[in-house]
Order: structure tokens, then C-alpha cells, then sequence
């Protein structure tokens, strides 16, 4: 019996869709009001999913509280008023932090970290309107 | 990595369900409050999907822009502020506009234009307590 | 002491902005795409707040069973899966059926019947992006 | 084709988590503050989702009223307002009432009932930040 | 210049309604399920605003992170996971814990802690479909 | 007979808190990390609020469309995508761009060009669980 358990968290962040090699028309015509150069930002809605079955005694596929903890040391603290471009250890500099971007890297943060079930999805809101999701592969 | 990428959009119609061959008590018998003559509407909120892998640049799956400005022009543009049963022309009129139907057809008009990665569902809402998902077979 | 409570209750209903005098280019020119002969419609949310003094006993300003029963009968059973152009009695066919003129209409039912406590508004949203609030002058 | 139709429903009821074997300081350690043996309670929001092909008549993968007839005869009218360790028939007294576990021991209520189309997922909320979802394996 | 800050908090709680000189038939007449004596439970959601004049260096009516300190210490960690009937210290034995009460139970504990600038208004909601509003008079 | 209507915009805008005269250090005490040197942000939704007597003819206290257009002209086409303390006209730079300083900015900006009817109030929402709101005195 396999049970899929939602935690949701959220960040607020700022940070800007820009390639360095090209300039500022050609940022402007890919990325339009995204690459504002002095940067905008979002309220980040985070859905991390884990799945197993549930422990007969206790009921849980994990205990909900240490998923949130998890998710809170490895992941808002980094990420809760950055720059995503630039403050944050685990998005190099390379990458676009896309909405799908950053679904990856919150991926490949907390998979490993999840032990005793096993990561199922990152979802992750920017607006209301828009949302990605990343199941590992 | 298949990240998949959502927009949500929004449009207020009105139709009714309504089945010709039957007279109005037995379409009131399935059809309920849904059958009233004079119609009734909603606003309908639609969630389309697509899948691919981010671009190595731009880190997009799809520009959401344009995958925004392709929803509008072919769908909600269409939609919107219209009477499902007689004004759309890709709803035929011998097909009920419910939302199982409504997100099949939506399906087949916006499966064709996402070329550069691939539809993966369309989810639509009637109202907040029903929704409807397709997902291409 | 004043406590203000509110239920909340929806309706799905047809209907279109169009005024009898003019032409359909006039109508449009007002109302754009609410004029559409064929209507469209929405999925109203109604708040009706009433004020009181909450009973020493029960702890009720009004029993909000009552209210919401009241409101059901009065207003949502007229108004849901209605055309609010055609079907409605309380709704005079020379009144236009905007968020605004439906959220007066409703006080001037609602009003009249609540009778322990007192009416204190009327909210009403058409759209996630628009409402109307009257309190009764 | 196959289309995916989800009803939400709503109950509010009271519970704890709270193992018998352990006392008062063993379960606080594993459960918390879900532990307090006075009881806590939650607004759970319930999606229920079938599959099926459209009738092609009335457009139905299956009778939305007749769906949410039988949640609120089956599910809704025996959880809302009740306290989950205690008055509930299908929950048995040493089964956890976790999110994980309601999901299971719904979807185990519900699938044979659903006789026309097949029940697909069981999806509850037990509050905005924690929600469990089981498709019945 | 008076501007009105508002911060929203969560608490989940069990409790019934009862009045203990009725017998079991009297209050079910009265309170319906929430009668129900082995307890139901809600997800509550409080909104406390505040009204005062921006502090020019900092631009803060009062300091939010403060403010959400202050209800968390003096309301949330007393009610959240209680039962609102047993086990809150402000909440006195023969009073309803109905939303109303509730509301004005929560000012009267707020209003004197809150110094700086003016509590205005207390409200909370039950369920998505009832909230109460209190403004101290 | 006096209508409130109200129309909700959103914009997604970079901040930070920050008093010049402070070292970075005296920030981070009152400002926490709202201070971070390289900024976060948010997706702010505003809700302005007009009120008026509806035309007898139109039902409209305003027309919503022209509110909207005049909103976006003024207001979101200025601080969606920006960031609020370098890049907006009317933000001065000694102002902390706090949601209560931008709601009073909001109103100053929006009072006049409402001339048919009269602005009530500015609402604006930082997070889900933080707003202001401004009435213009």
C-alpha cells in the first residue's frame, strides 16, 4: 500500500532571467520583463511529495513534522528572502533559476536526504498562473 | 529531466446540457438544474501542461509566455464571455459541454500547436468543487 | 457588543449586460464582451453579514443553519443555474444584472426576513477579480 | 479516452493520534502536540476521483450528483462533525486516523461503490499545508 | 495617516456546543451536530489587524514579525491542538466556544498586550464557509 | 444608495528594507531578513476599492474595465517586474517600501484620476498572511 504525502512550504525570493552573453535587447527579447536588471521577485509556493506505506503503529509514511524540518534546514532557509541568482550555495551561477530550474535543484537537495520513504515530486508555484513540476527523471 | 510546466488561465461561459431527442422532463430527470432552458454558467479555470526538458540557456521547457498567448488565441479567446452550446466553433453542437467533454476538446485544438515539447494534460474547473483531466488517450 | 458574522454561499448563473434602447454596436461599446446576445455567465460567491449581540446561552448572533437556510430558500434556490436576465422574480427586467444592482437586489430580499439580528452587508463576487459590497443606504 | 472527474467534499471532526501501548510521555515524543488527550480537530477537504469514458450521450464519465450523493451517504455524513477514534464504523479502533490512513480506509469504502466508472484517487487535506493521496495500491 | 495591518494566523481545535442545564434532545434541537458529545474539531483561521500611523524610518504600523509573536504566544500556543471546551485558560466553562465568542474572547486577551498602535478588529473564520468579526464594542 | 466596488490586480516586484543611516547590523535588528543586502520579493495582489451610486442605465458604479486599465496604467505596468526601492517614480527612495507605505503610496496616486465615482479604499497583500489597507486619511 502505497500512500503519496504533501508537505507545502513557502519562500519569498528575488532574482532575474538573464544570460550574460547576450545583451540587454537580446535578454529583453527572451526573457521580456524577467530580466529586469535590478531584479523582481516572487512569493514561492513549494509542494514536496513523499510515498511509502504507512508504518502500522503510527500511521505515517513519515513523520509530517520531520519532512517540514528537513524541507526548512535544507531548503527555506536558503532560499526564504535570497537573491536566487546570487545567495544561494546549491543554484550555480550557470543556471536560470526557472521555476523549473529550481524544481530540479530542490530535487536533487532532498533526495537524498529523505531515507526512510522516498521523494515522489517537487512542485513549485511562482504565481498563481504558473507552476512546474520535477519527478526526478 | 522531464520537468512539466503549468498556466493557468480563466474564462466565464455559459451553456446548458441539454439532449435533443429527449423532452424537457427527461432531460430534467439526468440533467437536473443543468437542463434550464435559459442556460446557466460558470467560471471555468483551465490548467494546461506540457513536458520537456529545460532548455540548457533559457532554462524554459516552453516560453509561458507564449504558451500563454497560445492558450488565449485558441482557446480562450473563443471561450470566454461565450455560449458553449452555439458559439464555439470547435464544440460541435451534438457534443453535451460538459467538462469531461470541454477538456477533451480543448486537448485536440492545443495538441497540434505545442510543437516544441509536448502537452501532457489539460485540467479544467467548473466550479470549485468539480474538475475534469485529460491527458491524450 | 457587536459581532459581525458571515456565511458564505455560490451560484452559477447566465447572464448578459445589454440595454434595450440602444443597438448591438452600442451595446458593445459599453459593455464589450458582456453583451453577447448568447450570455455567458459566472460562478457568483455571495457573503451575507449580519450584526448582534451573541445570545448568553447559545453564543449565537443568529443561528448560521438558519441564516444559511434563509438565504437558500430567498436568494441561491432563485438565483442557481438561473438566467438572471429572464428567470429571476426579484429581478426587474429594466434593472441591469451587474455585481453591483444583484448585491442591492439581495439586500432588499435578505433584508425584511432577518429579523433577531440585523443585516449589515452584502458581498458578492462575480469573478476572482472582482466583488461588490452594499450595507443597505 | 479515458477522462478523470474529481468531487471535493468537506467534513470537520475532531481526533488525536495516540498509540495505546505507550503512555502520555512516549506518545508526545512520536506525536506531538496530536497527542493531547483532550483532542484536537480539522476542516478535511476530500477529492474524490473517478476515470472513465464520456457517455456518449450526456458527456458524464459519471453523474457528478450521483458521486457526491454517494460520498455524503458513504463517507461525508458518517465523518462530519464525528470524532474519528471513536464514532466511526470503518475506522478501526487500533488504526492510527492519520491523513494517510483516512485516505486508504476511504478509498476502501468507496470502490466498490463505484460501479459505472472506476474510482482512481482519494485525495484529503487536513490542512492547507498537509494533504495524503492513495490510488488503491 | 492611519493605515490598518493585518496578520493572519492558524490554529486546529476540537470542541462542541452544549449547554449542560439541557438534556442530549434539547441541545441537538439547538446546535444540530455540533452537539455531538464526543467532540468535532476545525481548522481555524484568525485575521488580527491593527491600525496606526507608519513609523516614518522604518514605514511599520507596528513591527509584523512582533505582532505575529505576540498572537502566537498569548492565543495560538494555547489553542492550537486544544480542545476549546477543556483546556484554554481564557475561555471560561459556560461560555459557548462558537466563532462569535471566540472573537471577542480573543480581543479581550489581545487588545490590552497591543501598545504601540490600536487593535481594531478580530476575525476568524470556522470553515471557508463562516467566519465572525469582532471590533471591540 | 452607495456600492463598493472592487477590483483585484497583482503585480510581483523585488524589496528590501533598509535605513541608510543604520549599519547593516541596526537592519538586521529591526528589519530581520527583510534587510538582505541583495534583496527578495514578492507577488503583491492589490485590491482597490471604488464607491459610487450604480447608473441607472449601465448598473455600473464604475465601469470595472476602465478601473482596470486605469490600475495597470498607473500602477502595476509601474511596479510589476520592478524593484520597489530603485525603480518606481513614485516611491520616493527615503520611504521604506513597506506594504502599509505602499498602500498610502497607491491611494495618492490613484485619488485623483478616480473622478466618476470615489475611491474608498487601497488593499494590499504581501504574503497570504500579511496585508494593509489604506482609506486615504
Amino acid at each position: 500500500m502505497t500512500v503519496y504525502l504533501t508537505r507545502r512550504e513557502r519562500f519569498n525570493a528575488a532574482h532575474k532571467l538573464w544570460v550574460n552573453e547576450w545583451n540587454e535587447e537580446e535578454n529583453r527579447a527572451v526573457f521580456g520583463k524577467c530580466s529586469n536588471k535590478n531584479w523582481h521577485g516572487h512569493n514561492y509556493i513549494l509542494f514536496v511529495t513523499v510515498k511509502g506505506t504507512p508504518d502500522p503503529k503510527t500511521g505515517f509514511v513519515m513523520d509530517v513534522k520531520k519532512l517540514s524540518n528537513l524541507i526548512r534546514e535544507h531548503i527555506i532557509d536558503k532560499l526564504d528572502h535570497s537573491n536566487l541568482n546570487l545567495d544561494v550555495d546549491f543554484i550555480p551561477k550557470e543556471i536560470q533559476p526557472t521555476t523549473e530550474n529550481l524544481a530540479i535543484l530542490i530535487w536533487q537537495q532532498l533526495q537524498p536526504l529523505i531515507t526512510e520513504c522516498k521523494l515522489h515530486s517537487i512542485k513549485l508555484h511562482e504565481t498563481e498562473n504558473i507552476f512546474a513540476e520535477y519527478f526526478g527523471d
